[in-house]
Parts: structure tokens; sequence; C-alpha cells
């Protein structure tokens, strides 16, 4: 990613080897799948959490890497359902699983994970961990039927999204934080502050996701990526300009928002009108503010190199462009 | 379901209290889905075998309501994915979640119940019946991706087939029972004893299953049901056959097995060539074994209702209709 993964480096790689000897199964097929997607390069960023912030705490062991692999199994358990769920059809550049192998795997293969993450945690043992975890599995899933409870509801309001995004993304950037503080025995304070930060990260994180499907190019076809409208995903964008455009705009927006197929003029229209009436900005400012908010939280931790690790990684989050 | 359930009569009605509490969410969708299919008039044979094992092991106390609970949400979660897997249609004569509601809630909500299931453990702290749940689930999962390896495949041998239904099926009885054992504190052998006796009738219950899948009507149509065939499982009814028949027979099941879209013609034909040919009594028999072997574990106990109620509800194993 960037600077701040510099001084984790070595148990980045660790990680690698990590979460190849943690999902082995006598199931070869299953193995295929998790390689795929496990190694098509995502950003590790939960990962990446769980290690700075256990360092942040002063954490020695070796733990922290498999609790970094058991968050991006599971973190990948969801991708996988999310892509069956949405019936996506390319992510970080390559086919889905589900395209190339079929729902049924995808679905199968993310409940393995699910369940391995689990078996890992009950033979490490620590119960509070678990806790955390299993709370935060279920926010997941709660996160993601509202939003499928949301889609194409033009009445979507601010709270009803930040509701969604924070079950969906933000609660596992807090857990991957907060296992940090658990590890290195944090006092309390300290690992309530941790959680925060990664809450308010994930927050901006998911926002600036947001953005990005309206601003950021699909790099095969060279178009503007328009994934969430074309799923009925009413995100903060689009919110904040359905109250603030015209009424002619807005019961155009109204119209394409319920409507069964999205052609490229109807996005990009559509595109021009959040544009226009300020819907980025607006939340790159909200985005920003998250980040302020995450950042503040780090105060009660005195200066260290992992803690300018995890400012510079926020600082990141708007600068990312995918 | 029997006489076997009657001295845990009390215990049941607890039981539907405790599930629905348990499943309580915010989310209003979340728990209409679940009502659903929860409701849905299962026979309750796993939690109905936390009961009676715990209280074998003479247990006195009330947690084996929530295990049992925790137990049928496992069970129920296995089921909305199954049937987004297997695309089914109807369960327990009722459409199935993802026909009434869409593929989405099904796989969401099944996540939701897991990731309930292990909030709820987590929050016993009951290590040890965690670790057993945990390697339960991830074995479900390998199961159910080896039948999906194994679909339309001829050479399917029946080593494939007790790998499969062991893991998707007779392993959740198993630790159905051992949890019973863990909470009563039973000494090592017996909980071991336990847990095969579980894993053997589970073994029964799904052989019974497969044979019902050629025999039963279903009740609408007057039909038999045939599901399996249609989704390509091939099971010991037919892998038997397939071993025994005449070649001529031998390639039309063959050619059938591996056809796309098979009419009730085809699975009329196959049946009868199965019926023919002795693989309903082979599995019949096969399952009369296993539940001999199941029953055997339970020699390690001295005589109680609790064991008779056990053996009782091996013996309604075979004579289950649906």
């Amino acid at each position: 990613m960037s600077g701040f993964t510099k001084i984790i480096e070595k148990d980045l790689g660790k990680l690698e080897t990590s979460i190849d000897r943690l999902i082995s199964t006598r199931v070869d097929y299953i193995k295929e799948i998790v390689s795929y997607i496990i190694g098509s390069g995502g950003k590790r960023v939960r990962p990446v959490l769980v290690m700075l912030c256990s360092k942040l705490c002063g954490y020695r062991g070796q733990k922290h890497i498999s609790y970094a692999a058991i968050i991006e199994f599971i973190h990948t358990a969801t991708l996988l359902h999310d892509d069956v769920v949405d019936n996506a059809k390319t992510r970080r550049g390559l086919s889905t699983v589900n395209t190339v192998w079929g729902n049924e795997p995808s679905v199968l293969v993310g409940d393995f994970l699910y369940s391995r993450s689990f078996e890992l945690m009950s033979r490490e043992g620590n119960n509070e961990i678990l806790k955390t975890i299993s709370q935060v599995t279920t926010a997941l899933s709660e996160g993601e039927i509202l939003e499928i409870v949301k889609t194409a509801d033009v009445e979507t309001t601010e709270e009803d999204y930040y509701e969604i995004i924070g079950n969906k993304t933000a609660v596992l950037f807090g857990a991957a934080c907060e296992i940090g503080a658990i590890l290195g025995k944090c006092q309390n304070n300290r690992r309530k502050a941790l959680k925060n930060f990664g809450y308010n990260l994930g927050i901006a994180f998911q926002l600036m996701d947001d953005v990005l499907d309206y601003t950021s190019y699909n790099d095969v076809l060279g178009k503007h990526v328009g994934t969430d409208l074309k799923e009925g995903k009413v995100t903060l964008p689009l919110i904040y300009v359905l109250r603030t455009a015209r009424d002619k705009e807005k019961a155009y927006l109204e119209k394409i928002i319920t409507q069964e197929r999205i052609t490229q003029r109807d996005f990009d229209r559509v595109r021009s009108i959040i544009e226009k009436n300020g819907g980025i900005s607006y939340t790159m400012q909200a985005t920003e503010n998250s980040l302020g908010k995450a950042k503040k939280y780090l105060d009660t931790f005195p200066p260290s190199r992992y803690k300018s690790a995890l400012l510079e990684l926020a600082d990141y989050m708007l600068k990312r462009e995918m």
C-alpha cells in the first residue's frame, strides 16, 4: 500500500504463509477457489490494522499474524456472499468466483471461511476476541440485509445510510483494531479508542468507495463505474442530491433509481446531476470529517512509529483511487 | 415426533420460547424470514438429541435449552444456503425462502444465523463446545462442496458417498450428542460413545432421506419425489445399482444422470431400475446397519428412561415417511 506498511513488512510476509496454512483442507476445490480470491490482490487493510494496533499496544507475540489472517478470511467470506447477492461480474479487475465457478461454490466457500475462522479462534482460546468477532459478523449480515431492504428506496435517509455502512463495513475495521488492543492488553479506554478509530476509518473507507463508484473509471472500458446505481444502492452522493436538487432533477433521479435497467447514458446523466449539485464534494467532506474523528481517537496514545503509521493509513484513505 | 419426546416435553416448550428470544434483531425483515423457516414445522431432531444426551449424562441445568436452539439455528442456516445451492422450490411442503424472498436474503439470513450462533456460544463461554461446533460447521461446508464436486459423477463411489453424508449431515448429529455429553461432564469414553451414536444416527437419517427421495410421494402432485436425481446427486440407491445393473441399464442410468433436464418419465424408469436391482433394499439394509452400530454405542450407559428414549429415537429413523 504505502509507507505505513514498511514497518510491518516482515509480518505481512508471514501473513501470506499463514493464510495458506490456515485454510488447509482435504477438498482441493476449496483451496483452488480460496487461493483465487485471497490471492487476487486485496489491499489487506484489515490485517494491517490488526498488526499496527497490536504493536501500538505493545504486543510482542506472534498471534497477531493468525488473527490478521482470520480477519482477512471473514472479509473474504463477506465478499464471496456479496458477489452472489449483488450478482457481481468482476472484482479487483478479475471475474468473480460466482462468475467462474457459479453461485453454489461462492456461497459454500464463504461458509467454509466463516467456519474455519471460528474454528481457528476457538483453538486460540481467547474468548474476548471471539465475542468481539462474532458480534461483528452478526452485525455484518444485519448491515447487508438492511441494504437489501433499502434497495431502490428513494426515501433512504442519511441516518439509514450510516446504519448500513456502519454495520456492513465499519464494524469489521473497528474489530480489527480492537483485536490489536486485546492482544496488547490495552487499558479499557484505549481499547475503546482504537475500536472507534477503526470504526470511523471504516466509515471513511466506505464513503470513499461510494464516491469512487461515481468518479472512478473502469480500467478496461474507460467508462465510469456506476455499479451502485445499477444495483439500486442509494449511497450518500445520491441521498444528498435527492434532498437538494431541483424538483425536475429529483423526479428524474427517482425514476432512474426505481428503474429495472440502467443504461450508460442514464448513469452519465445521474453522475452529472450529482456532481453539479455537490453530491461528490459533500461526500468527500463527510469522508474527511470521519477521518478527522478517527485520528482524534489516537490522541490518547503517545507518539510512536506505529501511531504515525496509523495516522498515515488514515490519510491514505482520501488518496486512494480504487 | 413420538413417545421419546414426552420426557422432554417441557424443555421442548422452552426451546420454542428460547428460539424466539435468541434470534432477536432490530431488523424486522430477518425476524420475518427466520420465523417463517424455523416455524415451518421442522422435527427438531437435533435439539432433541442435545436434550436427551445432556439428561442421560446427568445434566441438571438449563443451558441445554440454549444449545439446543443454537444447533437448530446452525441446521437452519445450512438449509437456507442449501436451498440457494440446489435452487430448491419447496421444503417441508412450503415454498423455500429463496422462492419467496429471493436468493439474497436466503444467503444473508443464513449468515445471520451462523453468526448469531457463534455469538451466543461465545457468550456462554464454554470453549469445548465452541471448538466442537466450529469444527462441525467447517465439515458441513466441506461436505456440501464435495457433493457439488461429485454432481452428476457416475464414478461416485460408496466411499465418496459416505464421506459426503458424513460431513454434510452426520457430524452435526454427532455434535448435538457431544454437546449433551460436555454439558453433563461425561467421562471421555462416554463422550466419544455419544458422539459416535449421533454420527451413526445421522448417517442412517441421511440414508433414509435418500431412500425416501425415490420412494416417497409428493403430497400435492401424488408423484414420487426424485429431487436428488434432478439435481445430479448420485446417492447410495443409484451407486449400488450402477455397480450391479446389466450393461444396458447402466448405460441408460449414466445417460440420465449426466442429462441436463430430467422428465417424470425418466425418473420413473430410473426408479424402477433401482427397485428391480435392489438399490432400495440395499440402502435400507445400510440404514439398519448404521442404526445397529449407533445403538451399540449406548451399551456403555446403564438403563435409564433417557437411554430408552434415545434407542426409541433410533428405531424411529427407519419408520419415518418424510
